[in-house]
């Protein structure tokens, strides 16, 4: 059995630890959440007063030339592109995941309809357990464009839905409850010889995992500001269309920054060239600035070795944290690993699953973890799941054993039964 | 003719100048272009930084609870509802102005198609002179419902389009370029009387002119939050939707929040009841607790007159901006006054056309006056024109004074032939 010092020993080996510097997080927290909101970096608070105060309070509308706020959504695209394998000027940054799913998708359902009028090719197909807004924006477009949205329950009915039939497949490529990975290169390469088009959705893999988009030769991808990106609550989403799409496609969020010629100010819609058409209206210029610093954390980890040495430091963050689980909470409370136990299926998170009959407790059960400062949160499904993100920018080997402590402690002590933990918030 | 003297007696008469310290101004600025984007109130430098470091530092996660960052867009929506004339509960903030009045129109789309599917009402009418972002999202839903957008050149037309083809009538209350004020009320009433649905964007009323949305008995409208409403660049937008339309319609950017039940995460879409339904994904948060300040310094004028008052006084101040263009550069230089003279058919902003001759100096006379402090814009157009915003919170009668003083020595000396105002920037 390892031991607490095994565990320090450990972040004293570890190369990206000088990499936690870049974050402010409150004393006797154990942030097990930067799967949801990512942790704030130090260098936000600066830019936000700069961009609020200088900017905008002293260069007031000037600064959208002079502080170059017209190229945010770019600029910052073009580094979120160096995390998710996207060439530069491919990527930019705009509203949220899921308009800029609405706009993808319906850029992709468009060339569907597009290339094969008559065809057979009305399907899309989704995992059942995808991030509900993906399914709603799908449920949405196939109403509109007249196609069927039908929900498989495993990727393992992938093969059995690749046909004639089927135009746009949408998936999420970590699973948000499970934490599960799905093979991007290899689904889009079945995907493509099936003749249908990929939408991925990078929510949980952005800045969690390496992606390599162009390697995977994927059609299309949106993903979340505020969660491994550290962007700030409620930040702007991104959005990639590959290029050979980006001219073809148009995208029916057609505001005024789309256009090839905004301040022109012109009657007709012409799309802006290539990436560009999916920005819709003014750009959020405050949330914007704080998102960037959150990427900038990440690029940061490139001369250490990037999203590789991430990933490497991940998952021996989520191995570690498996073993313990293992080791103090199967046996004595029936604990159970939710997520995949196979290191390449698993994303940046570890779901838990309590004992059966303690299912209706799980909700309580991250409430009173939360009162001890380890914050992870509770997911509703069957079964209810505590959910924990390891981020190895700032996560470190010893605040996992305390965090598997802390759990053990809830669970022996029946802490969750405490009525004070039962009030469910109207975010869980 | 009128002195400095007199427009400093003007101000010390004011009974709203008092507001202006809500504002943190540059020293030797005179900020004519509160109509593009709102001057930063003080408070939002300190309430921006207790979001950023406070709620997202500390509170982390938790602070979608226990700071109620998932109530601001409602909350906020309820303030804004007071200065137009909405309801408790009926206005929402979201996403941008382009992207709310994509729901509305969809909304009201799918409302003509269900009353009457074999109707002849297949036609939305706008204005050619409306802000482009409207006519872009009208032409993009126009080209999926099967509808035809028509562009009327003058709102003089409106009686003779108002027939029983038309379904959806389209337009911005205050023009961005002109500041002509449309009679909301009138408009809407003769609307409904053919049977027209109406959808009014509120984007340079909303905080600068009294809007009575209940009174109007409008049926949908949306407005822009980083104009008058002070709500920083980029802010979120607002989106209104009249109590009796409200539950009937659905809008198609279906994103979880949104959702009657988000938290259960099911995996079909069930609108929330009400206006919640046209929230659409997470809640940009930094950006919407900036624009609560920014509304509140209009709530600030509620025990002075609230709208009444900022309205009387703006009229004042262009009335008096329009009496010294009239004195002292009409007959020297030809500059004509491109905003309606009558009071009630102008809104907060006064643009100027120069002499037929100088047509083509009008953005570098605009960039001579930035260059003397004097902050006013250019729009492109017939005649490109310079536009300058009054706004009643932080704008006083020395000013406009001194504005046209400087206005007087580019024309005279002639600056704007100067190379270095030529070049233009990305926005202009």
């Amino acid at each position: 059995m390892k031991t607490r010092q095994d565990f320090e020993a450990l972040d004293t080996a570890d190369k990206l630890r000088a990499l936690k510097k870049q974050f402010v997080l409150p004393p006797g927290v154990i942030y097990l959440d930067g799967n949801s909101l990512g942790a704030m970096p130090a260098a936000t608070a600066e830019r936000t007063r700069q961009v609020v105060e200088d900017e905008w309070g002293v260069g007031l509308i000037r600064s959208w030339n002079d502080a170059n706020w017209i190229d945010l959504p770019a600029r910052i695209g073009d580094k979120i592109a160096r995390l998710v394998g996207a060439g530069k000027g491919e990527v930019i940054v705009a509203d949220s995941t899921s308009l800029n799913l609405y706009k993808v998708m319906s850029a992709a359902l468009e060339q569907v309809k597009a290339q094969s009028p008559d065809s057979q090719r009305r399907l899309i197909v989704s995992e059942r357990e995808n991030f509900p807004t993906d399914l709603y924006i799908a449920q949405s477009l196939a109403q509109q464009h007249g196609f069927t949205l039908k929900l498989i329950d495993s990727s393992d009915e992938l093969p059995a839905v690749l046909d004639e039939q089927l135009a746009v497949l949408m998936l999420t490529q970590v699973n948000y409850r499970s934490g599960r990975v799905l093979d991007m290169q290899a689904i889009t390469a079945q995907a493509h010889a099936a003749g249908v088009l990929v939408v991925w959705d990078l929510s949980h893999s952005a800045g969690a995992i390496p992606v390599d988009l162009l390697a995977a030769n994927a059609d299309f991808a949106v993903g979340c500001g505020y969660k491994y990106l550290n962007g700030g609550p409620g930040a702007p989403a991104f959005v990639w269309v590959n290029p050979r799409h980006a001219d073809k496609c148009s995208q029916p969020l057609s505001g005024w920054l789309g256009h090839s010629a905004p301040f022109a100010f012109t009657t007709d819609y012409q799309p802006a060239p290539g990436i560009k058409r999916y920005i819709c209206g003014t750009p959020s210029v405050i949330s914007m600035a704080a998102l960037e610093c959150g990427v900038d954390t990440l690029l940061a980890a490139e001369p250490l070795g990037g999203m590789a040495a991430l990933r490497q430091k991940s998952l021996d963050l989520t191995n570690a944290f498996i073993t313990l689980v293992d080791e103090r909470l199967a046996a004595e409370f029936g604990v159970r690993v939710a997520s995949p136990r196979d290191p390449a299926l698993r994303g940046s998170q570890v779901s838990l699953a309590l004992a059966e009959e303690m299912d209706g407790d799980a909700y309580a059960a991250v409430q009173a973890l939360i009162a001890r400062g380890v914050i992870g949160d509770y997911r509703a499904g069957k079964p209810n799941l505590l959910r924990f993100g390891f981020t190895p920018l700032y996560l470190g080997f010893a605040e996992v054993w305390d965090a598997v402590e802390h759990l053990v402690q809830v669970l022996r002590g029946k802490e969750y039964l405490q009525p004070r933990f039962q009030k469910q918030g109207a975010v869980t």
